[in-house]
């Protein structure tokens, strides 16, 4: 710990470099970050995060571009997590976009971070969670977190925003439209990015249809999902997205969804934490002679995966309370 | 058990209701999950799985209908299991084109399942473990597995299959681009598919390139990923990525790389088979009251995730092996 506490300090100050060896910490050593959270947990809670999710092709990188300048002209200090589809491989290329984006990155106000998941079961999550928090505690008091959304991971991920918007452009292919459709549940505001294109008024449509299927539980809730148009090129283009976004907090602040929201947040965590926690010791129980035999006999089928599972689980036990 | 055999009995000599009837089971049915794999697990390791991905919009489905049409030619029968991208939120609506491929259903040579998850932490992944095992255990010797290859839990799952094709088409955005980079690395054989469109030679090129990176590994294998253009309109125009999958196979069995990969697919099934079974119980403990309680002092900043996780688990270990 006592290692640790000079670099949490300076990350609480603001210190960037700071705050991104702590972000690579957690994302690295489960240990370590456990001892960051921990510490700087007390400051946390006073950011309020913004999900921005899409079809791959939809624009969201160049929407938060602008998004990020208009909320800095309004004084907010923001964080950026962007969540890198081909992290589970290259361990976090940026993408061409993405590199647009970091232009911001002298602005003292913007913190912009590339995440890649170390292995599945909750790596990604759980290292985002915790990045949120540091740059929470750091003073970056609006945090956009931005997804593709398509994988079970990453959708997870951006439900837990205070404030999910799902971008998506006009003439998206059938596949995209079904990962369109799969995340409309998760969505507080739609936004249909190159309004300027062909098929507008289509997607439009669609999106009001769908949210007809819903018409009850929004009035339940007094909020109606605003279906916003932007053309990303310009400022101008991306502020009524930014209006809403503005909205949308409001809403939930006073609403009393937001405390809601971030219950769920805090259980979705504590699971993540749990099921990397496990996962972790699993691979290293696998890795082992032992255990490492049954899967042989499980190819062998002289043994079923259930069974095998089950005296992995047997052994897991001492091995994580014992 | 026994309420199940006839129902098993039924599927084992390929009563295809019988089998869909034991992939819902499976699905939802932890307990009966494990009866039934354990019950047929004897009877499987007998069917060849073919894992078909790539990015939205490459045409996968299109090919895969053609694929099967080629591989009943040769009298094999076929399975297939289609990941649906959409199936976190939609428990899973077929696309257009899945139900172009839904027309093989009549034959009683094809068998056409598409998979919907279960939250996540591994659900999906194992429900698709499952449901090969059953076709698998029913006859059917050549089985498709088809994700949308962008989540990690997609990837995760077709990764584990004998053979690997990667589908790519030229012409796909920015981020587009980068998910089929990132999916290089699990692929056995490039597919460049809509060859007659333009651009091809890029996409060839790009392809031929990043192969390049990987020569030495690729030498070592034994086995150069083949680079095939297809045009799924015609049987013809996919025939090469047909005999290209019949040579991996013949590679794969011939080198002993099939042992390896279905040890791997072994030890990544164990693993799921625990992680679901973990994440479901800690679902059901934050359910209730004394569990629910962390959550809110974790909301209120009283006490950290991680803290709460430890909490969580200690329970864990009761519920779980108490």
């Amino acid at each position: 710990m006592g290692s640790l506490e000079p670099l949490i300090e300076k990350a609480l100050s603001g210190d960037k470099r700071a705050i991104a060896r702590l972000i690579t910490l957690v994302e690295n050593d489960e240990e370590k970050a456990r001892e960051i959270i921990r510490r700087i947990y007390p400051h946390t809670g006073k950011a309020y995060v913004v999900g921005i999710t899409g079809p791959p092709g939809s624009g969201k990188s160049t929407l938060l571009d602008k998004l990020i300048k208009l909320a800095r002209n309004e004084g907010h200090r923001v964080g950026v997590i962007a969540i890198d589809p081909t992290s589970p491989f290259t361990g976090g290329a940026l993408l061409g976009d993405r590199l647009r984006m970091q232009r911001h990155s002298t602005d003292p106000g913007v913190f912009i971070r590339s995440m890649a998941t170390r292995g599945s079961l909750g790596g990604l999550a759980k290292a985002t969670n915790d990045a949120i928090k540091i740059l929470d505690a750091s003073g970056y008091d609006l945090i956009f977190v931005e997804t593709v959304g398509v994988g079970q991971v990453e959708v997870d991920i951006v439900k837990t925003a205070d404030t999910v918007v799902l971008v998506t452009v006009p003439g998206l292919g059938d596949e995209v439209q079904a990962i369109k459709a799969g995340l409309m549940e998760v969505a507080d505001i739609f936004a249909i990015n190159k309004a300027d294109r062909e098929g507008v008024e289509m997607v439009y449509l669609e999106l009001k249809m769908a949210l007809e299927f819903e018409r009850e539980k929004w009035k339940q809730l007094g909020w109606e999902p605003p279906i916003v148009e932007t053309t990303a090129f310009t400022l101008k283009g991306v502020r009524p997205l930014w209006e809403a976004i503005k909205r949308h907090r409001e809403y939930m602040e006073s609403s009393g969804r937001l405390k809601e929201r971030r219950t769920f947040r805090a259980r979705e965590e504590v699971k993540t934490i749990i099921a990397s926690t496990i996962a972790k010791k699993i691979e290293e129980m696998l890795a082992r002679g032992e255990e490492g035999e049954l899967i042989g006999e499980v190819v062998e089928r002289k043994l079923d995966p259930y069974s095998a599972a089950q005296l992995v689980m047997e052994t897991l036990k001492e091995n994580l309370w014992g």
